[in-house]
């Protein structure tokens, strides 16, 4: 008789973005024909730079030819693309090399596949609030652990992300064994210096933790103390998995790619020096086959330095849009954080009729009263409760005229 | 502390198709400049049809444009291609809606995933030999059991696929609750009639067991008896899950796309109808955002009518070298099996010099006299032993020469 595994059923009830979806669908059945801005969910709006829509042509039409068609790149991407990354860290003063890089298909899969390296029993430390597919994950591979009242789990400790600490959380006082760290932050845009990292660099070595880098934000970064690799700072090579994503850069969400760093010097209490590199190599191996060629293609052009400009300009309109939410919410006495070096604005409840709402309440507020879907913070943890994540990802156009509705609307009356 | 997962130091020490590559790169470097002709991985060979890498480059140009872009798919993948692919499987006259289809980046994937659908202690069915994928991330999921000298895990019921029962193993006397199905088989190229699969299916159904069908080679089945989906079986919608592949039937090993089928009537011991299908959406929705849109683009052309019909046309070339390579083993009074309905070619090792040669003795006497790599059959599993895996993907010239060159040298003096 085949059962199914209880952790499937641990879940949460829905996916925090499917249920935005769902509500929002309800709302326009309640309108129909109102038109409704998209502060919620990640999306990029900007279209492609020629040079890489133009490459991944030529690599589809080149496969219609015996002469240049190519099969099986391999489960762990393309030399030339790994070459390229390679290069991407040494301009970042970081020691990669191109066998320390897994091309993935975008920063999902391995943000929540990188947990099956570690034994059960092991203790996870995350942000809270963080990206929901690091929790999920580990709940869905039955390393969670009991949940309480709370919906906390016994094996998750939950770093928190408050006012009172810039939504930084200090180096744990407790032993944790692996810890994902996401700077610049979703859902907040903190964005950690190099004096912070390396605090969690040396508690990392210190007591043989691994750190689960994602880096898939850090295009974002343009202040200069904050590094946009954790291999910038001394010491990770020996602690820390990066996961990158080209989603956010370079507009790559439905195109898919991304990649992942197991360095040779990684290390943990029961295995040898570069065994972890091997081990990932072979369960590569196993569950993948590679991205697609054609956006290893793209992927190379957005990786030359031609490649790596339209980046910054792409970024820098996303930026523009975060300082115009920030700029608008302060106008109406809302505080807000993060959007300077990240594209989300992470910014507190408003209060209504004398009440400060809810993240769920604010969410149906703005819906309701100003068609703007934003993203409720408690959806990224408990910590989350009573703030809101915006997402400068929208065209300028929609996302100003987006935030203007919402500060005009604050009030019910 | 971290730890590395004793699951993962529990498998294999090198994947098959890494071994193969290994010797086959210390064969040329002892030779320099020899010509080694690959009848071992399962890699295409012919170029893509023309309709079909014009829409995947129309479909990376449009992503130049703010009109024609778009973003995430989702992590079922779009609407169209499971529209199309469920007129696919209603032409077979088997009920397929589209909310039952998940769109994947391949089978390998989902052959890998799928296990994490069920509870610790599951006994799985495996043919043996079988592609490794299945047993490996069982192993590595830390659900195989312990393993014993043989290297045969507790809880992985082997079906032994022999000359006697034509390497299609009948229904297992013991209970077993998920039984993996590959037909047409890589690696024996045995493909089940109508009457063997209801047989399994009738299994699955009165033990409450599921099978999993991976159909990867359906693509090249021409007898008619023999269905091409799992659920042209009466009753399979309650007891299989499909998995499915356009790598070998459209060229698509680089580009990257296939498909899961969970229908919502699939049951389970614990679960209600309809509750595997929506859990393993929940499990999409945290480890994928969807294949990559431009091969989304090609694979809606490949399940369109003319689509179809280049994937007959490139899959008659392919049988025809499978063909070849039978009338030339058996000229050489070498048996042979599959490669009717198949791309593989399953034969006996020869016997050279009054012994006959274990699979990879065969391999090393093949690359060593011939310059071919054809793969030991026992990298399937311990009932492989004795036999070797010829893939006719190769272009057909090379194809002949190959086992023209086996042939040839088949003695040592």
């Amino acid at each position: 008789m085949a059962e199914i595994a209880k952790d499937y059923q641990q879940l949460p009830k829905n996916y925090l973005f499917r249920e935005i979806k769902q509500r929002k669908l309800a709302h326009i059945a309640r309108r129909p024909g109102v038109h409704v801005y998209d502060l919620g969910i990640g999306d990029v709006s900007l279209p492609l730079p020629s040079n890489v829509t133009n490459a991944m042509a030529q690599k589809a039409l080149s496969l219609e030819y015996a002469e240049t068609f190519t099969g099986y790149e391999g489960s762990e991407g393309g030399v030339e693309l790994k070459n390229r990354i390679a290069e991407y860290y040494h301009a970042l003063g970081a020691d990669i090399l191109p066998q320390e890089i897994f091309i993935n298909d975008g920063a999902k899969g391995d943000c929540a596949d990188v947990q099956t390296l570690f034994a059960s029993g092991t203790t996870f430390g995350l942000q809270d609030p963080a990206y929901p597919v690091y929790a999920n994950s580990i709940i869905l591979s039955g390393k969670a652990g009991e949940v309480d009242n709370n919906g906390q789990h016994k094996n998750i400790v939950y770093l928190e992300c408050t006012e009172e600490n810039d939504f930084i959380p200090d180096v744990p006082k407790e032993k944790i064994d692996v810890i994902y760290l996401c700077f610049p932050n979703n859902p907040t845009g903190a964005t950690a210096s190099e004096k912070t990292l390396k605090k969690y660099v040396d508690y990392a070595n210190d007591n043989k933790a691994i750190l689960i880098f994602d880096a898939a934000y850090s295009w974002f970064i343009r202040e200069t103390d904050k590094p946009k690799s954790i291999y910038e700072v001394e010491g990770a090579n020996t602690c820390a998995i990066e996961i990158q994503s080209l989603s956010k850069a370079a507009g790559f969400t439905g195109v898919r790619l991304g990649w992942t760093v197991i360095p040779q010097e990684l290390s943990a209490e029961n295995v040898d020096p570069g065994e972890i590199n091997q081990l990932w190599r072979k369960r590569q191996q196993i569950h993948f086959n590679g991205p697609s060629n054609v956006a290893q293609a793209g992927g190379e052009v957005i990786l030359s330095p031609t490649g790596l400009e339209s980046v910054v300009e792409s970024t820098n309109y996303y930026l523009n849009n975060a300082k115009s939410i920030k700029a608008t919410l302060a106008k109406a006495g809302i505080k807000s954080w993060g959007g300077v070096n990240a594209p989300y604005v992470w910014s507190e409840t408003p209060t209504v009729d004398g009440k400060k709402l809810s993240s769920w309440e604010a969410f149906d507020h703005y819906l309701e009263r100003a068609n703007v879907i934003a993203t409720p913070g408690v959806g990224f943890g408990p910590s989350g409760e009573g703030f809101t994540r915006f997402s400068a990802f929208g065209k300028s156009e929609d996302n100003d005229a987006a935030i203007k509705a919402i500060v005009d609307n604050l009030q019910t009356n």
